[in-house]
Protein backbone atom coordinates (compact mmCIF):
# COMPACT_ATOMS: atom_id res chain seq x y z
CA UNK A 1 0.00 0.00 0.00
CA UNK A 2 1.14 3.27 -1.07
CA UNK A 3 2.10 5.61 1.99
CA UNK A 4 0.22 8.74 1.69
CA UNK A 5 1.84 10.17 4.76
CA UNK A 6 4.24 12.72 3.59
CA UNK A 7 2.78 14.20 0.44
CA UNK A 8 -0.01 14.14 -2.06
CA UNK A 9 1.08 14.10 -5.20
CA UNK A 10 -1.77 11.20 -5.62
CA UNK A 11 -4.59 13.43 -4.39
CA UNK A 12 -6.79 14.08 -7.62
CA UNK A 13 -9.61 16.74 -7.11
CA UNK A 14 -12.91 15.79 -8.71
CA UNK A 15 -13.80 20.00 -9.44
CA UNK A 16 -17.74 18.89 -8.16
CA UNK A 17 -15.98 19.45 -4.75
CA UNK A 18 -15.91 23.30 -5.45
CA UNK A 19 -18.05 23.69 -8.04
CA UNK A 20 -19.81 26.43 -6.40
CA UNK A 21 -16.51 28.56 -5.45
CA UNK A 22 -15.37 29.16 -8.84
CA UNK A 23 -15.58 27.91 -12.70
CA UNK A 24 -13.14 25.58 -13.94
CA UNK A 25 -10.13 27.72 -14.96
CA UNK A 26 -10.38 29.13 -11.12
CA UNK A 27 -10.59 25.58 -10.01
CA UNK A 28 -7.56 24.88 -11.86
CA UNK A 29 -5.71 27.72 -10.14
CA UNK A 30 -6.45 26.93 -6.98
CA UNK A 31 -4.96 23.34 -7.32
CA UNK A 32 -1.90 24.71 -9.00
CA UNK A 33 -1.54 26.94 -5.44
CA UNK A 34 -1.85 23.46 -3.56
CA UNK A 35 0.47 21.57 -5.65
CA UNK A 36 -2.77 19.53 -6.70
CA UNK A 37 -1.51 17.73 -10.21
CA UNK A 38 -5.08 16.21 -11.56
CA UNK A 39 -8.31 16.63 -11.38
CA UNK A 40 -11.51 15.43 -12.96
CA UNK A 41 -13.90 18.36 -14.35
CA UNK A 42 -17.45 17.93 -15.13
CA UNK A 43 -18.62 18.17 -18.34
CA UNK A 44 -21.21 21.07 -17.52
CA UNK A 45 -18.16 23.19 -16.40
CA UNK A 46 -16.15 22.28 -19.59
CA UNK A 47 -18.67 23.78 -21.26
CA UNK A 48 -19.32 26.76 -19.08
CA UNK A 49 -15.69 27.71 -20.03
CA UNK A 50 -15.55 26.21 -23.38
CA UNK A 51 -13.98 23.23 -24.54
CA UNK A 52 -10.76 24.72 -26.10
CA UNK A 53 -10.41 27.21 -23.00
CA UNK A 54 -10.71 23.93 -20.33
CA UNK A 55 -7.94 22.03 -22.53
CA UNK A 56 -5.89 24.70 -22.82
CA UNK A 57 -5.83 25.59 -18.88
CA UNK A 58 -5.30 21.66 -18.09
CA UNK A 59 -2.33 21.62 -20.71
CA UNK A 60 -0.80 25.42 -19.02
CA UNK A 61 -0.81 23.77 -15.39
CA UNK A 62 0.56 20.63 -16.74
CA UNK A 63 -2.35 18.80 -14.99
CA UNK A 64 -3.46 15.66 -15.71
CA UNK A 65 -7.07 13.97 -15.59
CA UNK A 66 -7.94 11.27 -13.27
CA UNK A 67 -11.45 11.18 -14.98
CA UNK A 68 -14.13 12.88 -16.85
CA UNK A 69 -17.41 13.28 -15.89
CA UNK A 70 -20.15 12.25 -16.81
CA UNK A 71 -22.17 9.58 -19.60
CA UNK A 72 -25.39 8.32 -18.50
CA UNK A 73 -28.94 8.68 -18.22
CA UNK A 74 -29.50 6.46 -20.22
CA UNK A 75 -33.19 5.51 -19.34
CA UNK A 76 -34.84 8.78 -19.50
CA UNK A 77 -36.70 10.41 -22.21
CA UNK A 78 -33.33 12.31 -23.70
CA UNK A 79 -31.28 9.18 -24.55
CA UNK A 80 -33.15 6.92 -25.88
CA UNK A 81 -37.20 8.22 -26.47
CA UNK A 82 -37.94 6.59 -23.62
CA UNK A 83 -39.59 7.18 -20.60
CA UNK A 84 -37.59 7.38 -17.28
CA UNK A 85 -38.46 3.89 -15.72
CA UNK A 86 -38.70 5.64 -12.21
CA UNK A 87 -40.60 8.64 -12.32
CA UNK A 88 -43.52 8.14 -10.43
CA UNK A 89 -47.34 9.15 -11.01
CA UNK A 90 -46.48 9.03 -14.55
CA UNK A 91 -46.93 6.18 -17.01
CA UNK A 92 -43.62 5.40 -16.86
CA UNK A 93 -42.38 1.76 -16.22
CA UNK A 94 -41.60 0.66 -12.76
CA UNK A 95 -39.53 -2.16 -14.10
CA UNK A 96 -36.09 -1.60 -12.64
CA UNK A 97 -34.73 -4.88 -14.36
CA UNK A 98 -35.64 -3.51 -18.02
CA UNK A 99 -33.87 -0.04 -17.01
CA UNK A 100 -31.12 -2.65 -16.00
CA UNK A 101 -31.32 -3.86 -19.56
CA UNK A 102 -31.24 -0.59 -21.35
CA UNK A 103 -28.48 0.69 -19.30
CA UNK A 104 -26.36 -2.71 -20.71
CA UNK A 105 -27.65 -2.00 -24.11
CA UNK A 106 -26.86 1.83 -23.92
CA UNK A 107 -23.16 1.09 -22.41
CA UNK A 108 -22.42 -1.59 -25.45
CA UNK A 109 -23.36 1.37 -28.31
CA UNK A 110 -21.09 4.00 -26.28
CA UNK A 111 -18.29 1.33 -26.17
CA UNK A 112 -18.04 1.88 -29.89
CA UNK A 113 -17.57 5.58 -29.51
CA UNK A 114 -15.27 5.56 -26.87
CA UNK A 115 -12.70 3.41 -28.33
CA UNK A 116 -12.85 6.00 -31.61
CA UNK A 117 -11.64 8.06 -28.89
CA UNK A 118 -9.16 6.04 -26.97
CA UNK A 119 -10.96 6.57 -23.84
CA UNK A 120 -11.72 3.68 -21.36
CA UNK A 121 -14.92 3.74 -19.93
CA UNK A 122 -15.55 3.16 -16.39
CA UNK A 123 -19.03 2.33 -14.94
CA UNK A 124 -19.37 3.50 -11.49
CA UNK A 125 -22.51 1.90 -9.18
CA UNK A 126 -24.02 4.54 -7.45
CA UNK A 127 -25.51 3.81 -3.63
CA UNK A 128 -28.93 1.56 -3.84
CA UNK A 129 -30.13 4.98 -2.07
CA UNK A 130 -30.18 6.18 -5.95
CA UNK A 131 -31.74 3.46 -7.75
CA UNK A 132 -34.86 5.06 -8.19
CA UNK A 133 -33.85 8.71 -9.69
CA UNK A 134 -29.83 8.53 -10.53
CA UNK A 135 -28.50 4.92 -11.06
CA UNK A 136 -29.58 1.84 -11.04
CA UNK A 137 -26.25 -0.35 -11.27
CA UNK A 138 -26.19 -0.32 -7.58
CA UNK A 139 -23.37 -2.74 -6.66
CA UNK A 140 -19.77 -3.43 -8.01
CA UNK A 141 -20.99 -6.94 -8.94
CA UNK A 142 -23.38 -5.64 -10.88
CA UNK A 143 -21.18 -3.16 -13.36
CA UNK A 144 -18.17 -5.93 -13.37
CA UNK A 145 -21.29 -8.26 -14.30
CA UNK A 146 -21.32 -5.87 -17.56
CA UNK A 147 -17.91 -5.41 -17.56
CA UNK A 148 -17.62 -9.05 -18.00
CA UNK A 149 -20.51 -9.23 -20.61
CA UNK A 150 -19.21 -6.37 -22.74
CA UNK A 151 -15.71 -6.83 -22.55
CA UNK A 152 -15.14 -10.35 -21.88
CA UNK A 153 -11.72 -10.57 -23.07
CA UNK A 154 -10.13 -7.31 -20.55
CA UNK A 155 -9.26 -5.20 -23.40
CA UNK A 156 -8.77 -2.22 -20.91
CA UNK A 157 -11.87 -0.18 -22.67
CA UNK A 158 -14.47 -1.04 -20.02
CA UNK A 159 -13.65 -1.03 -16.03
CA UNK A 160 -15.40 0.31 -12.52
CA UNK A 161 -14.83 3.69 -11.20
CA UNK A 162 -15.54 3.18 -7.39
CA UNK A 163 -16.30 5.76 -4.57
CA UNK A 164 -16.14 4.47 -0.92
CA UNK A 165 -19.63 6.46 -0.64
CA UNK A 166 -21.19 4.51 -3.13
CA UNK A 167 -19.76 0.83 -1.70
CA UNK A 168 -18.84 0.92 1.53
CA UNK A 169 -21.80 -0.86 2.98
CA UNK A 170 -21.47 -3.82 0.72
CA UNK A 171 -20.87 -7.59 2.01
CA UNK A 172 -19.43 -8.88 -1.35
CA UNK A 173 -16.78 -5.29 -1.74
CA UNK A 174 -14.10 -7.02 -0.64
CA UNK A 175 -14.60 -10.34 -3.17
CA UNK A 176 -15.56 -7.77 -5.93
CA UNK A 177 -13.02 -5.84 -5.46
CA UNK A 178 -10.64 -8.79 -6.19
CA UNK A 179 -12.52 -10.55 -8.59
CA UNK A 180 -12.30 -6.83 -10.19
CA UNK A 181 -8.34 -6.97 -10.68
CA UNK A 182 -6.22 -3.95 -11.93
CA UNK A 183 -7.15 -3.89 -15.57
CA UNK A 184 -10.73 -3.06 -14.28
CA UNK A 185 -10.42 -0.91 -11.16
CA UNK A 186 -9.77 2.25 -13.66
CA UNK A 187 -10.46 4.66 -10.76
CA UNK A 188 -10.88 5.03 -6.87
CA UNK A 189 -12.95 7.97 -5.25
CA UNK A 190 -12.75 8.93 -1.59
CA UNK A 191 -15.26 11.31 0.70
CA UNK A 192 -17.15 10.16 3.46
CA UNK A 193 -20.54 8.85 4.36
CA UNK A 194 -21.73 11.15 7.83
CA UNK A 195 -23.97 10.37 10.63
CA UNK A 196 -26.56 11.59 10.47
CA UNK A 197 -26.71 12.00 6.59
CA UNK A 198 -29.08 14.81 6.03
CA UNK A 199 -29.48 14.79 2.51
CA UNK A 200 -28.67 11.77 0.29
CA UNK A 201 -26.84 13.60 -2.36
CA UNK A 202 -25.36 17.01 -1.11
CA UNK A 203 -23.96 16.00 2.21
CA UNK A 204 -21.24 13.62 1.79
CA UNK A 205 -18.68 14.12 4.68
CA UNK A 206 -14.77 15.24 4.21
CA UNK A 207 -12.52 11.66 4.57
CA UNK A 208 -12.76 11.22 8.32
CA UNK A 209 -15.19 12.68 9.51
CA UNK A 210 -17.45 9.72 8.49
CA UNK A 211 -17.79 5.93 9.45
CA UNK A 212 -15.81 5.00 6.39
CA UNK A 213 -12.65 2.92 6.60
CA UNK A 214 -10.98 4.38 3.66
CA UNK A 215 -7.74 3.24 4.25
CA UNK A 216 -8.69 -0.50 4.17
CA UNK A 217 -11.20 -0.03 0.89
CA UNK A 218 -8.02 1.23 -0.52
CA UNK A 219 -5.69 -1.08 0.55
CA UNK A 220 -7.98 -3.38 -1.33
CA UNK A 221 -7.84 -1.55 -4.59
CA UNK A 222 -4.03 -1.38 -4.15
CA UNK A 223 -3.92 -5.42 -3.32
CA UNK A 224 -4.81 -5.49 -6.65
CA UNK A 225 -2.32 -3.24 -8.60
CA UNK A 226 -4.34 -0.18 -8.78
CA UNK A 227 -1.62 2.75 -8.53
CA UNK A 228 -3.92 5.26 -9.63
CA UNK A 229 -4.91 9.07 -8.12
CA UNK A 230 -7.00 8.94 -5.38
CA UNK A 231 -9.74 11.32 -5.99
CA UNK A 232 -11.81 13.59 -3.88
CA UNK A 233 -15.35 13.78 -4.78
CA UNK A 234 -17.45 15.44 -2.24
CA UNK A 235 -20.72 16.48 -2.96
CA UNK A 236 -21.77 18.79 0.42
CA UNK A 237 -23.69 21.78 0.80
CA UNK A 238 -21.36 22.44 4.09
CA UNK A 239 -18.36 22.38 1.76
CA UNK A 240 -19.58 24.41 -0.71
CA UNK A 241 -19.95 27.23 1.52
CA UNK A 242 -16.71 27.43 2.44
CA UNK A 243 -13.07 29.28 0.87
CA UNK A 244 -11.66 27.62 -2.09
CA UNK A 245 -8.10 27.41 -0.17
CA UNK A 246 -9.76 25.72 3.04
CA UNK A 247 -11.33 22.98 1.32
CA UNK A 248 -8.32 22.39 -0.85
CA UNK A 249 -5.89 22.70 2.49
CA UNK A 250 -8.53 19.92 4.01
CA UNK A 251 -8.42 17.77 1.55
CA UNK A 252 -5.08 17.63 1.52
CA UNK A 253 -4.59 16.86 5.45
CA UNK A 254 -7.09 13.91 5.29
CA UNK A 255 -5.62 12.60 2.38
CA UNK A 256 -2.22 12.44 4.44
CA UNK A 257 -3.80 11.02 7.62
CA UNK A 258 -7.03 9.33 6.65
CA UNK A 259 -6.65 8.23 3.26
CA UNK B 1 -51.17 -14.85 -6.32
CA UNK B 2 -54.33 -14.09 -3.86
CA UNK B 3 -56.74 -11.70 -5.06
CA UNK B 4 -56.44 -8.92 -2.67
CA UNK B 5 -58.69 -6.93 -4.95
CA UNK B 6 -61.95 -7.29 -3.26
CA UNK B 7 -61.62 -7.50 0.46
CA UNK B 8 -58.88 -6.61 2.82
CA UNK B 9 -58.69 -9.51 5.06
CA UNK B 10 -54.93 -10.36 4.62
CA UNK B 11 -54.14 -6.50 5.53
CA UNK B 12 -51.80 -5.80 8.94
CA UNK B 13 -51.00 -2.42 10.22
CA UNK B 14 -47.43 -2.33 11.11
CA UNK B 15 -48.61 0.00 14.19
CA UNK B 16 -45.66 2.64 13.75
CA UNK B 17 -47.84 4.04 10.54
CA UNK B 18 -50.39 5.55 13.14
CA UNK B 19 -47.81 6.31 16.08
CA UNK B 20 -48.26 9.83 16.52
CA UNK B 21 -51.64 9.84 16.46
CA UNK B 22 -53.00 7.91 19.37
CA UNK B 23 -51.94 5.27 21.65
CA UNK B 24 -52.45 1.22 20.92
CA UNK B 25 -55.68 1.20 22.48
CA UNK B 26 -57.20 3.95 20.60
CA UNK B 27 -55.10 2.32 17.05
CA UNK B 28 -56.61 -1.14 17.93
CA UNK B 29 -60.26 0.76 18.37
CA UNK B 30 -59.37 2.42 14.49
CA UNK B 31 -58.19 -0.98 13.51
CA UNK B 32 -61.48 -2.73 14.47
CA UNK B 33 -63.84 0.36 12.49
CA UNK B 34 -62.09 -0.73 9.73
CA UNK B 35 -62.34 -4.01 9.50
CA UNK B 36 -58.65 -4.57 10.02
CA UNK B 37 -57.84 -7.66 11.48
CA UNK B 38 -54.10 -7.84 12.23
CA UNK B 39 -51.36 -5.95 13.73
CA UNK B 40 -47.70 -5.53 14.27
CA UNK B 41 -46.68 -3.25 17.37
CA UNK B 42 -43.80 -2.10 18.32
CA UNK B 43 -42.24 -2.20 21.91
CA UNK B 44 -42.42 1.10 22.78
CA UNK B 45 -46.17 1.12 22.01
CA UNK B 46 -47.25 -1.91 24.28
CA UNK B 47 -44.48 -0.43 27.18
CA UNK B 48 -46.55 2.57 27.03
CA UNK B 49 -50.04 1.42 27.70
CA UNK B 50 -48.62 -1.83 29.73
CA UNK B 51 -48.14 -5.14 28.38
CA UNK B 52 -51.21 -6.75 30.38
CA UNK B 53 -53.89 -3.97 29.10
CA UNK B 54 -51.86 -4.13 25.52
CA UNK B 55 -52.66 -8.24 25.34
CA UNK B 56 -56.23 -7.50 26.85
CA UNK B 57 -57.08 -4.78 23.79
CA UNK B 58 -55.47 -7.36 21.22
CA UNK B 59 -57.50 -10.77 22.79
CA UNK B 60 -60.93 -8.36 23.23
CA UNK B 61 -60.42 -6.99 19.19
CA UNK B 62 -60.42 -10.40 18.13
CA UNK B 63 -56.81 -9.50 16.38
CA UNK B 64 -54.18 -11.13 15.15
CA UNK B 65 -50.63 -10.52 15.16
CA UNK B 66 -48.31 -10.47 12.05
CA UNK B 67 -45.44 -9.57 14.34
CA UNK B 68 -43.61 -7.72 17.21
CA UNK B 69 -41.43 -4.89 16.59
CA UNK B 70 -38.52 -5.26 17.55
CA UNK B 71 -35.14 -6.41 18.72
CA UNK B 72 -31.93 -5.23 17.69
CA UNK B 73 -28.96 -2.43 18.74
CA UNK B 74 -26.20 -5.56 19.34
CA UNK B 75 -23.65 -3.18 18.30
CA UNK B 76 -24.26 -0.40 20.92
CA UNK B 77 -23.01 -0.33 24.05
CA UNK B 78 -26.47 -1.13 26.07
CA UNK B 79 -26.87 -4.71 24.24
CA UNK B 80 -23.02 -5.90 24.55
CA UNK B 81 -21.21 -3.41 26.37
CA UNK B 82 -19.50 -2.93 22.93
CA UNK B 83 -19.19 0.68 21.04
CA UNK B 84 -21.58 1.14 18.68
CA UNK B 85 -19.41 0.15 15.63
CA UNK B 86 -20.33 3.74 13.68
CA UNK B 87 -20.43 6.20 15.96
CA UNK B 88 -18.58 9.10 14.69
CA UNK B 89 -16.05 11.34 15.61
CA UNK B 90 -15.81 8.95 19.17
CA UNK B 91 -13.40 6.29 19.32
CA UNK B 92 -15.80 3.70 17.97
CA UNK B 93 -14.67 0.92 15.35
CA UNK B 94 -15.49 1.63 11.62
CA UNK B 95 -15.26 -2.39 10.99
CA UNK B 96 -17.92 -3.17 9.57
CA UNK B 97 -17.08 -6.90 9.26
CA UNK B 98 -16.76 -7.48 12.18
CA UNK B 99 -19.98 -5.63 13.35
CA UNK B 100 -21.56 -8.01 11.22
CA UNK B 101 -20.45 -10.53 13.24
CA UNK B 102 -21.22 -9.57 16.06
CA UNK B 103 -24.67 -9.23 14.90
CA UNK B 104 -24.51 -13.35 14.13
CA UNK B 105 -23.46 -13.85 17.76
CA UNK B 106 -26.12 -11.80 18.87
CA UNK B 107 -28.90 -13.70 16.87
CA UNK B 108 -27.50 -16.95 18.16
CA UNK B 109 -27.99 -16.04 21.93
CA UNK B 110 -31.14 -14.54 21.06
CA UNK B 111 -32.33 -17.74 19.35
CA UNK B 112 -32.58 -19.42 22.94
CA UNK B 113 -34.29 -17.50 24.37
CA UNK B 114 -37.01 -17.09 21.40
CA UNK B 115 -36.92 -20.74 21.06
CA UNK B 116 -38.26 -21.00 24.42
CA UNK B 117 -40.85 -18.34 24.57
CA UNK B 118 -41.73 -20.50 21.02
CA UNK B 119 -41.29 -17.15 19.25
CA UNK B 120 -39.74 -17.20 15.89
CA UNK B 121 -37.46 -14.65 14.84
CA UNK B 122 -37.39 -12.82 11.88
CA UNK B 123 -33.93 -10.82 10.41
CA UNK B 124 -35.22 -7.50 8.87
CA UNK B 125 -32.34 -6.59 5.99
CA UNK B 126 -32.39 -2.69 6.27
CA UNK B 127 -31.60 -0.79 2.88
CA UNK B 128 -27.80 -0.45 2.92
CA UNK B 129 -28.71 3.95 2.85
CA UNK B 130 -28.96 2.60 7.08
CA UNK B 131 -26.09 0.97 6.87
CA UNK B 132 -24.23 3.55 9.25
CA UNK B 133 -26.49 3.75 11.91
CA UNK B 134 -29.24 1.03 12.16
CA UNK B 135 -28.63 -1.74 10.74
CA UNK B 136 -25.79 -3.93 9.66
CA UNK B 137 -27.58 -6.94 7.72
CA UNK B 138 -28.58 -4.88 4.55
CA UNK B 139 -29.77 -7.87 1.62
CA UNK B 140 -32.02 -10.53 1.81
CA UNK B 141 -29.24 -12.61 0.95
CA UNK B 142 -27.08 -11.64 3.90
CA UNK B 143 -30.09 -12.18 6.40
CA UNK B 144 -30.24 -15.72 4.32
CA UNK B 145 -26.80 -16.34 5.31
CA UNK B 146 -27.41 -15.93 8.62
CA UNK B 147 -30.31 -18.14 8.92
CA UNK B 148 -28.56 -20.51 6.72
CA UNK B 149 -25.50 -20.68 9.33
CA UNK B 150 -27.64 -20.74 12.80
CA UNK B 151 -30.71 -22.60 11.59
CA UNK B 152 -29.32 -25.13 8.69
CA UNK B 153 -32.20 -27.67 9.49
CA UNK B 154 -35.10 -24.67 8.81
CA UNK B 155 -36.47 -25.36 11.62
CA UNK B 156 -38.65 -22.57 11.27
CA UNK B 157 -37.24 -20.78 14.17
CA UNK B 158 -35.47 -18.38 11.76
CA UNK B 159 -36.39 -16.62 8.66
CA UNK B 160 -36.33 -13.33 7.43
CA UNK B 161 -39.22 -10.02 7.24
CA UNK B 162 -39.11 -8.83 3.89
CA UNK B 163 -40.03 -4.97 3.87
CA UNK B 164 -40.61 -3.85 -0.23
CA UNK B 165 -38.76 -0.03 0.83
CA UNK B 166 -35.62 -2.05 2.13
CA UNK B 167 -35.33 -4.68 -0.81
CA UNK B 168 -36.39 -3.01 -4.01
CA UNK B 169 -33.53 -2.03 -5.45
CA UNK B 170 -31.38 -5.43 -5.18
CA UNK B 171 -30.29 -6.85 -8.54
CA UNK B 172 -30.13 -10.15 -6.18
CA UNK B 173 -33.28 -10.25 -4.70
CA UNK B 174 -35.48 -12.50 -6.89
CA UNK B 175 -33.26 -15.18 -6.56
CA UNK B 176 -33.05 -14.91 -3.15
CA UNK B 177 -36.49 -14.68 -2.13
CA UNK B 178 -36.31 -18.00 -4.22
CA UNK B 179 -33.52 -19.35 -2.13
CA UNK B 180 -35.80 -18.42 1.11
CA UNK B 181 -38.41 -20.30 -0.10
CA UNK B 182 -41.47 -20.46 2.24
CA UNK B 183 -40.25 -21.36 5.62
CA UNK B 184 -38.17 -18.75 5.94
CA UNK B 185 -40.51 -16.24 4.53
CA UNK B 186 -41.99 -14.76 8.05
CA UNK B 187 -43.07 -11.49 6.86
CA UNK B 188 -43.86 -9.35 4.18
CA UNK B 189 -43.94 -5.49 4.71
CA UNK B 190 -45.16 -2.90 1.75
CA UNK B 191 -44.68 1.02 1.75
CA UNK B 192 -43.24 2.81 -1.34
CA UNK B 193 -39.96 4.39 -2.64
CA UNK B 194 -40.71 8.54 -3.33
CA UNK B 195 -39.27 10.39 -5.64
CA UNK B 196 -37.63 12.43 -4.24
CA UNK B 197 -37.11 11.20 -0.78
CA UNK B 198 -36.52 13.86 0.97
CA UNK B 199 -35.89 12.19 4.70
CA UNK B 200 -34.05 8.75 4.51
CA UNK B 201 -35.93 7.58 7.33
CA UNK B 202 -39.50 9.42 7.88
CA UNK B 203 -40.51 9.66 4.17
CA UNK B 204 -41.57 6.60 3.28
CA UNK B 205 -44.64 6.46 0.68
CA UNK B 206 -48.10 5.42 1.01
CA UNK B 207 -48.04 2.27 -1.45
CA UNK B 208 -48.52 3.65 -5.00
CA UNK B 209 -47.60 6.43 -4.46
CA UNK B 210 -43.54 5.54 -5.39
CA UNK B 211 -41.40 3.79 -7.57
CA UNK B 212 -41.94 0.11 -6.75
CA UNK B 213 -43.28 -2.80 -8.25
CA UNK B 214 -45.33 -4.07 -5.04
CA UNK B 215 -47.23 -6.75 -7.06
CA UNK B 216 -44.29 -8.24 -8.61
CA UNK B 217 -42.64 -8.62 -5.00
CA UNK B 218 -45.80 -9.93 -3.45
CA UNK B 219 -45.88 -12.58 -6.27
CA UNK B 220 -42.37 -13.53 -5.96
CA UNK B 221 -42.94 -14.63 -2.25
CA UNK B 222 -46.28 -15.90 -3.09
CA UNK B 223 -44.77 -18.31 -5.55
CA UNK B 224 -43.02 -19.82 -2.61
CA UNK B 225 -46.15 -20.59 -0.62
CA UNK B 226 -45.97 -17.58 1.25
CA UNK B 227 -49.82 -16.70 2.29
CA UNK B 228 -49.44 -14.11 5.30
CA UNK B 229 -50.58 -10.95 5.89
CA UNK B 230 -49.28 -7.95 3.77
CA UNK B 231 -48.71 -5.53 6.44
CA UNK B 232 -48.37 -1.83 5.99
CA UNK B 233 -45.46 0.08 7.74
CA UNK B 234 -45.30 3.53 6.35
CA UNK B 235 -42.44 5.72 8.65
CA UNK B 236 -43.94 9.41 7.31
CA UNK B 237 -43.83 12.61 8.44
CA UNK B 238 -46.45 13.31 6.00
CA UNK B 239 -48.98 10.78 6.88
CA UNK B 240 -48.48 11.28 10.58
CA UNK B 241 -50.13 14.23 10.02
CA UNK B 242 -53.00 13.27 8.88
CA UNK B 243 -56.63 11.82 10.93
CA UNK B 244 -56.23 8.35 11.81
CA UNK B 245 -59.07 7.35 9.90
CA UNK B 246 -58.25 9.18 6.73
CA UNK B 247 -54.76 7.06 6.70
CA UNK B 248 -56.26 3.77 7.39
CA UNK B 249 -58.94 4.34 4.51
CA UNK B 250 -56.23 4.92 1.92
CA UNK B 251 -53.93 1.75 2.96
CA UNK B 252 -56.94 -0.24 2.44
CA UNK B 253 -57.93 1.42 -0.63
CA UNK B 254 -54.47 1.08 -2.18
CA UNK B 255 -53.91 -2.59 -0.47
CA UNK B 256 -56.45 -3.45 -2.50
CA UNK B 257 -55.50 -1.71 -5.84
CA UNK B 258 -51.36 -2.01 -5.80
CA UNK B 259 -50.52 -4.46 -3.36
Amino acid sequence: MRDFSTDHRWLSLNTATVRKQGDLTQIIEACVRHGIRAIDPWRDQVAAIGLDRAARAVRAAGMELSGYCRGGMFTSDAAHGLPQYSRPGSTASKDIAEARSQVGDAVADMMDYARDAQMPLAIEPLHPAYAADRACVNTTKQALDICDALDPKHTGALGVALDVYHIWWDPELLPQIERAGKDRLLAFHVCDWLVPTKDILNDRGMMGDGVIDIKRLRSAVEAQGFAGYSEIEIFSNDWWEKPIDEVLRTCIERHRSVV
